[in-house]
């Protein structure tokens, strides 16, 4: 599973390994209200992630590693999302894994500095699948799933 | 209940109204060891605040709302600690209320500006117990449940 925390919108994506075999399994994009209190809009996206942890059980949960070059007042912001989604996947006992952009798009594109057209481009490469109407929090959590998916195997194997 | 969020150090405090009075009930400092990794940190936390609230049974809590002028690392740090708390009351089902530093301090020192030693010094006298020995992350804490007492009190009566 792959978490890309926003306050405004979160995607999340399940990918499974099958015979030496990255496929897609799901995702969803969890988008509060902006007019809700921070609470409130925390608790949406908590209990997305409860309600997806429920359906797919993931092995392992991988959050997206948030970046702090922005200003201070919007790293609050994103910061108490993704402390939020953290807090529920601990609550759902699932283990957690952090990545870097940096990291995921060597892992899925090869290549660092990739833009999010290019990530989901690779997305629709490994999972063998049209993400053309899909939101890039989807295709970027996807991409998340994905390198944790490959993390992994190549650690089992 | 009032928290004092803070990744190294966050103080709980609880107070209850009787009779016209708010009287000291609890207190606790939740400091998660520096060398773990974040989720593990904010496991601890989340603990913390689940086992406080197990035995409290708080009527509402009120979350102090963080400070933004510090830079953008130590904000979204910050952010994720605030952000798994709230979470964790939501989980436990207490009622959520923010105040800002500067609310906090009319309301407990009747002066916005109040340093930290001044804060304290009121929660003593408001309790009418001393506090000498105890974090300032517990006495702010302590500060942050008075406010809300009072908060509701004056909304009740």
């Amino acid at each position: 599973m792959g978490i890309d925390p926003g306050l405004n919108k979160t995607g999340v994506g399940v990918v499974e390994w099958s015979k030496g075999k990255i496929l897609y399994a799901g995702h969803a994009l969890i988008a509060p209200a902006v007019k809700m209190s921070l609470p409130d809009r925390l608790n949406v996206i908590i209990n997305g992630i409860k309600e997806f942890t429920e359906q797919y059980s993931p092995h392992s949960a991988a959050v997206e590693n948030v970046f702090y070059s922005v200003n201070a007042k919007s790293s609050l912001l994103l910061g108490q999302t993704r402390g939020a989604i953290i807090a529920a996947l601990l609550f759902s006992k699932v283990p957690i894994y952090e990545f870097s952009a940096l990291q995921i798009k060597q892992s899925v594109v090869g290549y660092g500095k990739a833009e999010k057209e290019q990530i989901k481009k690779m997305v629709e490469l490994h999972l063998n699948r049209d993400f053309d109407k899909t939101p890039l929090d989807v295709t970027d959590a996807l991409a998340c799933a994905i390198c944790l998916a490959l993390h992994q195997t190549s650690k089992i194997y």
